[in-house]
């Protein structure tokens, strides 16, 4: 090796490779090969980022034969940084370690350095790191009267000299506070560079050498915002929160925001900064929790359905209200946080990611750039379900997106004992199909209602109704336990041999709980709206599979909060979704705010979602004449369109009724011809 | 020519000449061969900016033959505008005449339709247009529920269908308006599109057809801030207004303004404040005097010296006021207005010119830019008068940079009977040599004092004071008259024949005025305080004169208020500027803001100045061992270093005098090795 001057060097996991000249650092191999290892003080062991561990050995695989000695041993740099910091014996600074001969390096998949940080969450994966802003310490030339360029020019030289960053412009905000932070840190400084392709802008600047840097990652629900704080440094997930979101005030779903604005034409503004004030609020508090601050807080992105997304960025969103519901702006955003009344750090940027189409937010995006359907073989279905259903379907090769209008009714609204998940409201229910009765779970107690201890941990409020997945698991139960028939008719015979089914002028009404002062029921009513929304919902998911040309899916993905709680073969039950194997169903929770971090901490990660949001074909379920004709046979339980030979393997579904009235089964497939 | 099909067509007045395929506008010709021809509306024909006159005729010298049917005839485009507007008749819209044949163009140096605007100004002379920011008008396809992209986006393929702006980007503050506005302009709407280099960007928007746009030059002096409101459309000024800087009230001259900041840390903001808001005052009333809105004003761009600069970004100026007097900033800045607290229209740009050296301002590099030494292969000097005089000296193949400290005596500080320039000051004085009389002219009134009508014309204040350009002149006629001596001494034995000279302790004070209160007077002290202030600017020249190489100047402007004052006989009678025929010295009045203007209306100009003030190469007088020889040898009057030929045949000096001390011919040359 050393005759030809230069060596072989792989770096696991990412398997990159390249031969380097004899004495090269490692940290410099692995930057010219994208190998992203991070390092705030430019190579001066200062601030042990960049730590790698070599795994000498004999790769034969890969024909290499790493030999201990093939890199330079610790020097001076090391032991130093060793004293004041723990160095694990495994690890070098790639910053210092010199390439001898031909090596093999593992790049740990975060930094060593803030290990004491705990793991809060299961979905906090791990992200490949390559942030947009980027913390780099810099030795600035002092001023000079010999030789009189600018404080900036001097920074900026530092910048191009030691991190190759050429033309760095200085945001506004910073003007301010240039030569004292330079004078304070006695000319070195650590600056946070940004640059999202649109050129290098230092957007903070401290003194000395400064190692923290916190990212924003908040979903804007219409319900609820969440805001997950994220070390950029480690890309670990440091500090969640949620709020309610304050625009319920003007309006509980979000065609009733959208009303306001209509009849308020003014009243646009106090929407925006309601969403603005909560995310600020949510900022503060994360920064808080994690013993950061806000002035810590270099960059932030955001998700939200199209019409948070308008209000958030001040857009009037009634023109979502109505078709052709379009969008003012739905591409990516790359602005300063500050330019959307967004208070993190003064020079702090903001990335918005871009929405699908009309109904197809960027919510939706984010959350398929998480459970990445563009990347596997398998066809992947993603329901995200609120008033609209957001759906893409898909794998590799093509993609579709689409949205359904279920209506309020899968959040709770619509059903007479409905409500929003809150204690006391019911989220699990098993119904015995000998007797009828039922035993619940109420949301804020953990026993079963036929359990002794249920009557004192259950919450103070009582079981106060039934909330959105606990709607889905009623009339569920309901069908299998033969309250209801395929066509969603509460067996009225029943009411003769059970006092749980009631009668309700022409209709029957199921009981699902007795209370001391009030019943939860579900009347025929209530079972009509549920099977309103699923056919819905259900509707524009057949719509895509057309589309696509296949007959069932491989994978389904239940994203959002809805998702999360509903449990998959309830869902399948009722023909919320298409049948699939249970094992490939997953809920996979907050997976917008999954998305908003990978955006967050990984420029590419923003390509890929804009270039997913371009390449996905958007369908408009009002447009297609064949949603029609789903949605009528998707109105059956499970429904009438599809065989469900894997539903039909894990639950003992009731025998098939002959039809009555018009539905039923003579029209399971393709029944508006015979009609 | 029609035989290959295409055809040769050249460009008046810029000479650019390039084959089309037959059947190109002319419009599409120009633009190919950056020939800059305005137009709106995109080559629909309904703006009218498009407008050349084709030039038929023998060209022997470019070997054209174009004959008038070479062009297509006149259109019903053309007719249709003709009749909504008047089309001269020698004029064709170049989006419509169409190349048939070789043709030659001549390109108007502005454009035909806004004729009736009136030149205000002599200064306002024309300058090549090249906006950063330009009006596009586009038609955008109506949003479809079958293809729903954003608003932004058919926007967006809009400008690059119609204008080949690829990828424009919406400035935030537009948000709120762009569904409103399209809607409004039935998807027919004009954008402001900024492109300076850093991508495309919409930072404005009107419904239809909009064809005013603005810009803002401003100049913030040290005592008068001056802003000029300049048609984008047309490149001419059409209006203009001063104010005092209101930070006067901080300190009148610049170092005391420095001082209260280093007095009052907390008292920048006040500072900034007060600039800002004189600067938006001014965009105030010249949008109004010109019948525009601020809104109409797309950029601005901004001159001024280090101190103001800085003040203005909201940088403190503290660390100008000592060695090593850097700057914090001093590249040019491009960046949204509302980021500085400019308030012209929402998405409005502003571009700060760059700041040559702590003490040579973006002032000294506007007026540089406007007098262009870096052009002409004579030997320029460019002096702008202020506390510090900022010089440059050079010519095409190298420029310098200095400043020498002048101190305020040239502002009417330091003056007994000094003051600024306002009604009642005097400003022209011819001394009769024999008597030793004085007849003076003063601001606010055009005849001299000894006219009949000057007492009934003279400012109700009557004569108050000397300002700067007047004593500058009151002290070169004392020298013309020997009254004072050519070492500044003023002649006591004068007093025994005349009443204008009198004792004042050991010295001789000359009256120049009598008033009937009080009188006006120059007494030994202002003498001495006018030669120490003239022989540091004279001593900076000489440094660079000595660095150049060069023992005398080609060329010698003024800038300024106070450059533009003065008369340059008298100038150099004091010595302040070097021996110079007369005629090629000239003051050129506001050259800083000028240069603004430039920077304004053309983005080459802005590359241009980027570019000189990297070059030009910066002299710190302090520094240089030299400076101190030239002061001392600077003090006589006209000077003690050089013969000064074109001043004697200018103008009638004293018989020289035998040296007096230590001053006087023998160490006109390298006098300190003679000491």
């Amino acid at each position: 090796m050393t005759e030809t001057g230069d060596a072989l060097v792989l770096f696991m996991p990412s398997g990159r490779r390249g031969r380097f000249e004899i004495g090269t650092p490692l940290l410099d191999a692995a930057r010219s090969l994208g190998v992203y290892v991070e390092s705030v003080c430019g190579g001066r062991g200062l601030c042990g980022r960049c730590q790698i561990t070599p795994t000498p050995g004999q790769f034969a695989k890969h024909k290499i034969t790493a030999r201990p000695e093939n890199l330079s041993p610790p020097n001076e740099v090391e032991a130093r940084y060793s004293g004041r910091r723990a160095l694990p014996a495994d690890r070098r600074l790639s910053c210092q370690a010199k390439i001898l001969g031909d090596m093999v390096v593992d790049v740990p998949t975060d930094s060593a350095v803030n290990k004491q940080v705990v793991r809060k969450r299961a979905e906090n994966r791990s992200i490949d790191r390559d942030t947009a802003t980027r913390l780099m310490y810099v030795e600035v030339t002092e001023p000079d009267m010999a030789n009189p360029s600018g404080d900036l020019d001097r920074l900026s030289e530092a910048l191009e000299r030691e991190w190759m960053v050429k033309g760095a412009r200085l945001d506004p905000p910073l003007f301010a506070k240039l030569q004292k932070t330079l004078r304070k840190g006695e000319w070195k400084v650590t600056a946070a560079v940004h640059d999202d392709g649109d050129g290098p802008l230092i957007t903070a600047l401290w003194p000395g050498l400064q190692q923290r840097a916190f990212g924003l990652a908040v979903d804007i629900g219409s319900t609820t915002i969440a805001a997950h704080l994220v070390d950029m440094m480690s890309g670990r997930t440091v500090a969640s929160a949620g709020t309610a979101n304050p625009q319920v005030r003007f309006g509980e779903d979000l065609m009733s925001r959208v009303s306001y604005v209509l009849m308020n034409p003014d009243g646009l503004p106090a929407l925006t900064e309601a969403v603005r004030g909560a995310v600020n609020g949510l900022a503060e508090k994360v920064a808080r929790d994690a013993g950061a601050t806000r002035d810590l807080i270099v960059e932030a992105t955001f998700v939200g359905n199209p019409v948070m997304h308008h209000i958030f960025l001040g857009i009037d969103p009634t023109e979502l209200g109505g078709a052709p519901f379009a969008l003012a702006v739905s591409g990516p955003l790359a602005l300063a946080a500050r330019d959307i009344g967004v208070e993190i750090m003064d020079g702090g940027r903001a990335y918005v990611l871009p929405c699908i189409a009309g109904h197809v937010g960027a919510d939706a995006a984010a959350a398929t750039l998480a459970e990445a359907p563009h990347k596997t073989d398998r066809i992947t279905l993603m329901v995200d379900v609120g008033t609209n259903a957001e759906i893409v379907l898909g794998s590799r090769d093509r993609l579709l997106a689409a949205s359904s209008p279920t209506g309020p009714a899968f959040e709770g609204a619509e059903i007479s004992c409905g409500q929003r998940a809150a204690p006391g409201a019911i989220e699990r229910v098993r119904i015995d199909p000998e007797t009828l009765q039922a035993k619940v779970k109420v949301i804020g107690c953990d026993r079963w209602s036929d359990e002794p201890e249920f009557a004192e941990e259950a919450p103070a409020v009582g079981v106060t109704g039934i909330c959105g997945s606990g709607i889905v698991e009623t009339i569920a139960e309901m069908f299998l336990a033969g309250i209801i028939s395929e066509d969603g008719v509460v067996n009225g015979a029943l009411a003769e041999s059970s006092d749980r089914v009631v009668a309700n002028g022409r209709t029957f009404t199921y009981v699902l709980w007795r209370g001391a002062t009030m019943d939860i029921t579900v009347t025929q009513n209530d079972v009509r709206a549920i099977q309103l929304a699923k056919a819905a919902l259900y509707a524009g998911v057949r719509l895509l599979m057309d589309k696509l040309g296949v007959d069932h899916v491989e994978r389904i993905r239940l994203a959002g909060a809805f998702g999360s709680y509903i449990d998959p073969k309830y869902a399948m039950v009722l023909g919320l979704i298409p049948d699939c194997e249970l094992d490939q169903v997953a809920a996979v929770g907050n997976a917008a705010g999954t998305g908003a971090r990978m955006a967050l901490l990984n420029r590419g990660h923003r390509r890929e979602v804009e270039e997913l949001v371009r390449e996905v074909e958007k369908i408009e379920t009002a447009l297609e004449p064949r949603f029609q004709e789903h949605f009528v046979n998707a109105m059956a339980l499970p429904n009438k369109t599809e065989p469900f030979p894997h539903l039909s393997e894990a639950v003992a579904l009731p025998a098939r009724q002959q039809p009555a009235g018009d539905t039923g089964a003579p029209r399971r497939r393709g029944g508006r011809q015979r009609r």
